[in-house]
């Protein structure tokens, strides 16, 4: 189990992402929250270079304000449709367009994971795709007076009332909420024996 | 929303599992939970049939303690192995059976859902595969060790610990916890109209 493998260690996690902390505790992983301030911008390198790069810096941010953590954990997940990466939308107008794209279409969601410790990086990265309904302008219109699309990449959340226009997904469907959790169990798995 | 469809009616799950609880509270749709006291037997009928019979006869057990419900949702969840249905496990023994049979191969998970509103029945089903990582003993036992496989069909479950050994799905997630939201809103949907 996950959390006997890391029992022994002091563990933060360098996110603010309220979907990764739920999934950490799902696991009853002890560890605390570090958020890292560091924004990382597209560049023009493959999907998988980006994030595990992404996941890298915010662990190694990380790690200059918690010396006293002996894991440091990074990640960073991107939405990419028809070659495109889809952030957290700016606007409304912003989210209306993602969602009108991503209605009755097949994207991809990429994370990016890091294992940081005394100064040695070790990353992975995990690829689901996901498959929307069919939306009606009404349902975009709806779906947006909730709130929820307006702070996750993409402009929506597989967790909550975006389940609903889900018709299926291929591949690890914790990667979608932003952190794939049998890629990091064997990430752990390999990485511990090596400490 | 799904939670907007529904608010006009009295809404009464006909389940126990906290899983299904779990997921119409996400939704924010308002509801009461009524256990229905249905045991369901396999029969020889195609697996769909069976769970939407199942489905069905939760809901009118429920309807004859609940007049007072507009709409009584009933489902029934089975996993489905090379041609068997793999239920609850009865003793520790048969859950190490079944995750030695999940143990790096594919299964599938079938819910039967089930509106029912005056005396007349909207169904429909959802098939999900999963794919297991392959298991060592030691890992089979420590996830039994932890209590999570005892009370759920396939002796794991997808949203606990059980996380750490799924590869990856095909289909809907939330089918494989229990409940399938998405086939479940376009129940709604259609049925609605018709209420």
């Amino acid at each position: 189990m996950l959390y006997k493998l890391l029992e022994p260690y002091k563990i933060v996690l360098a996110s603010a992402s309220p979907r990764r902390e739920y999934l950490l505790k799902m696991l009853n992983i002890r560890f605390e929250t570090q958020a890292s301030q560091i924004i990382e911008k597209a560049n023009g390198e493959a999907v998988e270079k980006q994030v595990i790069s992404h996941a890298l810096h915010k662990a190694q941010s990380v790690a200059q304000l918690r010396p006293d953590a002996d894991i440091i954990i990074g990640a960073d997940t991107i939405v990419h449709l028809d070659g495109e990466l889809l952030g957290k939308p700016e606007s409304v107008e912003k989210a209306r367009e993602y969602l009108r794209r991503l209605s009755g279409n097949t994207h991809e969601v990429i994370t990016g994971i890091c294992l940081y410790h005394q100064g040695k990086a070790y990353s992975a990265s995990e690829r689901s795709v996901v498959t929307f309904a069919p939306l009606s302008e009404a349902e975009i219109q709806a779906y947006i007076a909730t709130g929820e699309p307006m702070d996750k990449a993409g402009a929506y959340g597989i967790q909550g009332h975006g389940s609903q226009f889900i018709q299926g997904i291929q591949g690890c469907y914790f990667n979608v909420m932003g952190f794939p959790i049998h890629r990091f169990y064997t990430l752990c798995r390999s990485t511990i024996k090596e400490l």
